[in-house]
């Protein structure tokens, strides 16, 4: 059981995660939780470490932040007590939760579970803090912001757990964001691919690094809430799941930008010189897409950037024009990018028809596309964003 | 140098800190830095713990109020990197600082110093979290409140340092509390024996146990402010100070309440009985008079508890009064204790004359006595506390 820092957040709701421990363990099974530290704590810690430098030390900021969820370890482990729940805390260094020595983005490389093991069997809720461990130079490390999920699915892997019951803030994934769909459904099981994609594509209830651990390692994931006790989401890999649905969500991304770069020499090598100059700047472009040349010896090149990446880009193309030797740059900020994701789409054409389809029927123009196996994505102005995400919500049959 | 919670209370101040380290560093010394949590941290850690349970595992406890000096620890590498001081922290775990396994209030048995010596030499600054160790189970302990003075002696006595300085927010050791008299000197030099006198009447800058320590193991600790640069006050062995004063200092304590119980048989057994039955109920009796009796055949008993176990001892006393056999309880709460302590006592006669005509001088009546080896103390009515403090300080000689 793995529980946020929204559902650490307070002795009140610290004793609800405990009630909801102790039930779990009444059923009859051994427990392990991993917590995240209070809502807010973390940023307190990182404030503190960046106001004392702006350059602070890795390993000394993975000092200070890693005691976020030291301190709710302890306390959820005394909130057991009192609960009637025999419970320790293990600290990262107790376990020990082995990590790279790469402080502050740290990947755990190996848990050693003989200790924790022999006391869950003896009847004890092992309770471990989420987000850190121990590195090679037996100092604390830290696995970055959203990490705890990662502890979580890496003990679960290690303990070999029947499932790892990751508690937040929403009570599964959805077909799409109800905000935007009224009628978007909660799934009852997706595959690890398919939530890949849908995170990749702005679908934030998992860190993308614990689903590619549990796809990796084989833990069945299921995402719930801590707030009410509807069933939530399982997690898992393609066979369990008999009757595959043919597209999984609808997930949307206003977080890009996209570049055009205009009157492009049409000959080898040109679109290395524009991309090379990029991935030089540390710049991330997602779609990319080469038009038709307009004029004969000519073509253009659009692709997308993160929206925070837009002015750097622009910076390093009008540095690199004369390298490139393109006839203009534009762009525009005010664009989105529309996806549907599943697994079904690998065995039945025509799944990007009804996109497309879909989209033109509303007037919706689409400015650029990329595919992978289980997702098909599309660009179009942002203003359009609520109206595809639910016009494509009901072309693939995903209404409640 | 250890610095404690007001001096760690906010960036800051932390910084200030640094550039103290980094200043004695730049006088040519290895330096090692005990650091408090932030003012008013440990008490919030306390205060969730608490709220988890009122009957907090006392490991669990630990490993909550532990962090506080964890985040300092932290915090002042980071400060002393950015001020261009090579610096790492070293919990109590990593070091080790192995204690006995009585959460919450262990004592440090032994200090693995042979890593932070290698890195001290190599020019690093040791930075350690005061209050905490690890137990011989391999969980994290805490000293008991005020540990951080004790973390600090027993890291320079396994240091074999020089000496061991500890900054707070008064300056050093005063020959009586500078609020009541304004002429109080601050002292050069103390001893051992003397701190601890002073702070078992109410002086308190160091924790007793940490002064204990710090005699035993002859560690040189100087007391000084870490918010200006005046010079502190050295508490040492005897054989350190060459003019010896005759009195060090004058001390006040209003926490105490007298209690008399009279008509008390004049009998063998029976004072045994009147404070075995105190005992039993874990009272702390401090000073104990036995009056002459007035009525033939019984005597009265005279003593001192704390005010707050006042009530306590009372219902006790009245619960034994069948197998004491006395006439009446009564009380006093409206007392204080003035002690005048001094090493130089021992070889001279006459001290404790000159205390009873000076308060006798100003018809201040005196209701117990009590002396040890280098300290007289008398009870007298609360009213008279600042005028008895006052006129000793000068009887004694002690006005600046």
């Amino acid at each position: 059981m793995k529980f946020g820092g929204t559902s650490m957040a307070g002795i009140e709701r610290i004793r609800g995660v405990a009630a909801r421990v102790a039930a779990e363990r009444a059923a009859g099974h051994e427990v392990a939780v991993v917590v995240s530290a209070m809502a807010g704590e973390t940023d307190r810690l990182v404030g503190f470490a960046q106001a004392a430098s702006p350059l602070a030390d890795r390993a000394e900021y993975d000092v200070v932040v890693a005691s976020g969820e030291q301190v709710t370890a302890g306390l959820l482990a005394i909130a057991l007590h009192a609960a009637g729940v025999p419970a320790r805390s293990w600290l990262g260094w107790q376990l020990a939760i082995a990590t790279t020595d790469a402080h502050s983005t740290a990947r755990i490389e190996d848990i050693d579970t003989d200790a924790v093991l022999a006391s869950m069997a003896a009847g004890s809720v092992a309770v471990v803090p989420g987000f850190q461990g121990i590195g090679p130079d037996g100092r604390v490390t830290t696995l970055g912001r959203g990490g705890s999920d990662t502890s979580a699915v890496a003990l679960a892997a290690a303990l070999h757990a029947d499932r790892c019951d990751i508690y937040t803030d929403v009570d599964g994934v959805y077909t799409t964001d109800p905000r935007i769909v009224p009628r978007a459904r909660k799934l009852a099981t997706i595959t690890y691919e398919e939530m890949l994609e849908l995170a990749s594509v702005g679908a934030k209830v998992l860190q993308t690094r614990s689903v590619e651990l549990a796809m990796k390692e084989k833990v069945r994931v299921q995402v719930l809430s801590s707030f009410n006790d509807t069933p939530g989401t399982l997690v898992v890999g393609e066979d369990e799941i008999v009757e595959q649905e043919l597209i999984a969500g609808v997930a949307y991304n206003r977080n890009e930008a996209k570049i055009t770069v205009a009157g492009v020499p049409d000959r080898p090598g040109v679109v290395a010189a524009i991309f090379g100059a990029l991935a030089d700047a540390q710049v991330n472009v997602d779609m990319i897409v080469q038009n038709i040349a307009y004029v004969a010896g000519t073509t253009d090149v659009t692709f997308t950037v993160p929206r925070t990446e837009l002015a750097l880009s622009e910076d390093v193309l009008a540095k690199a024009k004369a390298a490139i030797g393109y006839a203009t740059v534009t762009s525009d900020a005010a664009v989105a990018k529309i996806s549907v994701v599943g697994v079904g789409m690998r065995s039945h054409a025509g799944v990007a028809v009804t996109m497309f389809r879909a989209l033109g029927d509303r007037g919706i123009n689409i400015q650029a596309i990329t595919t992978s196996e289980i997702k098909v994505s599309v660009l179009i102005a942002e203003e359009y964003t609520e109206l595809a995400v639910r016009v494509l919500h009901t072309a693939y049959g995903l209404d409640a």
